[in-house]
């Protein structure tokens, strides 16, 4: 454990079958007006709408809706909310969703009470939130971002073909989340595998980088195991709970900040995920999966020794009688027909990148310090074009 | 991750080398008497106690000193210090130490408004705090209990022959707790075995225990295998920044309940190695170790399954042509060594246990339900018996 760091996480979380009466333990602390955000409106056919509108009522709130947040959320969409949110005079923010609604919450949070355009301020300069902000609960119906335990918040903005992620303070962080596997039930199958893999890569981002062999990385080994044992057992039966529970409370600590700890991270694969989307607007955990493989087997000379151990510890390779580079690369092996089987998408074609969009995404890719080969243009464009 | 359980944790932890300087973030939040709690005085011979000083001053306190805090806490002293706060009007208790010291200010923090007798109320009859709370904060001085992160206090009354541990709720937890791995250097090496075995118990006994195959205990693999890793490394080399690094952080999140959830514990190694120690006074860890192996073997046909994936994912006990049985024990044979080789105490007589403190002991045995075996009188027995 490497460096100076703080550990602090506000969040309180509810988790089980009855998680939503952690709901009556929360709404007491917070204003009459609640801005209810939620996505497509799943939740109205699979009645978790009503379950929340109901003790919301029974809390005597006053709820105001902003419905419609897409998988991408966008610029857009976020100034629609921030004026919903005015409008309201919203005392909590309540999303109802998976990820994308609850980083979108969490923009709107910091938004509303500023006057600069929260895209240029906060997902073009990146500053901090210099203005009161609004109080965010989670209800989480989908899992794999982790955005019910920290301070992510991604948007999207196609004009610009950005798609970026701010990682604000403990401040932003919601104050509480509802945590109940059987809300992730009804999800179709792709979007499961594809939350299952967007957890797997933040492990595997903060695993495969820093260069020290602190606790984090024995962590993140034993939560890569519990997934990929989950994973297998939730494709097979989507309602089996303790799978589907046990995947659901990996994805929250796969990033909340503690695996992070004593290591630094550059995020590569996530920024090559985001560039795809940007031009793609495909599903986030499959851009992930479709440029890992390539992003992997690219990286892996910088950082054979870990790979290896990677294999071992978490794949169960046999290590006799073979060099380290043979025992990496057969970690990456082992890791890549798991994907294929588990039903990932394992190239960007199929999500609908094109040769054309190449340039496009190798300038849309953002670069970060902290992994084992700092990326430049070219390295970019080599797994990009290696993931069609 | 099975049954309904809430995670919240609001102490703020600052680690490394510079995690001292998180005081002068944290002091100005509180009013100006600091009681400042310590123990038999080592701080003053290694530094740490002058650095503390330095910044109270610096940042404008008054500090008032309650020293002396043995590593068994007594319910006399804890009498002692209660008094203490009140004649400080404390605002603040810094525990500078090691478990005890932090156990022993938190305890005092919920006395010292109570009229009640503070071990009556909450050792005897475990009660909830029912008056105001002074904040905790601790500088960590010796790893082990996850005092520094969680709710435990342990009290031991001499005259009652009892040792006992409430666990509070999180108003108790420490608001911040200052953890540079540097302030461990200079502690003898029996005491830094002993809490490695603390540790070691801690994540033990959660892991064995429950029905369930959850997310918890494939990072309590995870953490088992970096103790065992950093063990070994500290051993060899006490200054060794990055081993000692990682036994401090696993140490916390060995017992800060997080591994704990979904899980269900009877903490029965504490329960007996507790008994040992109200009636011998010896260290906390050593206690634990003298009777771990009698006790696992007494308790492994109840749950053979687990004791082999533990020989095979902490011990890499090669399970090939074996059967479940032989590799469970496989596995305790190979901690059995790896404990000898440490240098632990195995036996409790090492620890000034005799015969004649047999019934005793097993009075003193608390017992609850959660582990694979509800002990009575005549197991506790057996393995205290064995433990000689």
């Amino acid at each position: 454990m490497l460096g100076n760091f703080i550990y602090s996480n506000p969040t309180k979380l509810y988790f089980g079958k009855d998680a939503l009466n952690g709901l009556n333990e929360e709404l007491p602390k917070y204003g009459k007006n609640v801005l209810l955000v939620y996505g497509g409106g799943s939740i109205k056919k699979n009645g978790i709408y009503d379950n929340v509108v109901s003790v919301l009522k029974a809390n005597g709130k006053k709820i105001y809706e902003d419905a419609g947040v897409m998988p991408n959320p966008t610029a857009e969409k976020l100034n629609e909310g921030i004026e919903r949110a005015k409008a309201a005079k919203a005392d909590l923010i309540l999303a109802v969703g998976g990820g994308s609604v609850c980083d979108y919450a969490k923009a709107v949070s910091v938004s509303v009470h500023c006057n600069d355009d929260a895209w240029d301020k906060y997902f073009i300069r990146f500053e901090e939130p210099s203005c009161e902000i609004i109080p965010v609960g989670c209800v989480l119906t989908m899992v794999g971002t982790g955005s019910e335990m920290n301070g992510g918040s991604v948007i999207t903005n196609h004009k610009q073909k950005l798609k970026i992620g701010h990682v604000f303070g403990e401040n932003v962080y919601p104050k509480f989340s509802i945590m109940n596997p059987e809300f992730t039930f009804t999800l179709p199958k792709y979007q499961m595998i594809s939350g299952i893999y967007d957890i797997m890569s933040h492990i595997l981002e903060q695993y495969f980088s820093g260069t020290d062999d602190n606790t984090s990385d024995y962590i993140m080994e034993g939560l890569l195991r519990s997934l990929i044992h989950s994973a297998d057992i939730a494709a097979e039966n989507p309602t089996d709970y303790e799978a589907r529970s046990n995947i659901m409370w990996t994805a929250t600590w796969a990033l909340n900040t503690l695996v992070a700890k004593g290591k630094t991270t550059d995020w590569m694969v996530h920024m090559l995920g985001q560039a795809v989307a940007a031009h793609t607007d495909a599903t986030h955990g499959m851009t992930l999966a479709a440029v890992s493989i390539p992003y992997y087997k690219y990286i892996l000379p910088y950082g054979t020794a870990k790979f290896a151990r990677y294999a071992v510890n978490v794949w169960n390779v046999n290590p006799e009688g073979k060099t380290e580079k043979q025992i990496a690369y057969e970690g990456l092996e082992v890791m890549e027909k798991w994907m294929r089987k588990l039903g990932l998408v394992m190239n960007i074609t199929e999500l609908g990148a094109t040769k054309e969009m190449l340039d496009g995404m190798v300038k849309s890719t953002l670069v970060m310090d902290g992994g084992y080969k700092v990326f430049n243009e070219s390295d970019i464009r080599a797994v990009l074009q290696a993931s069609f």
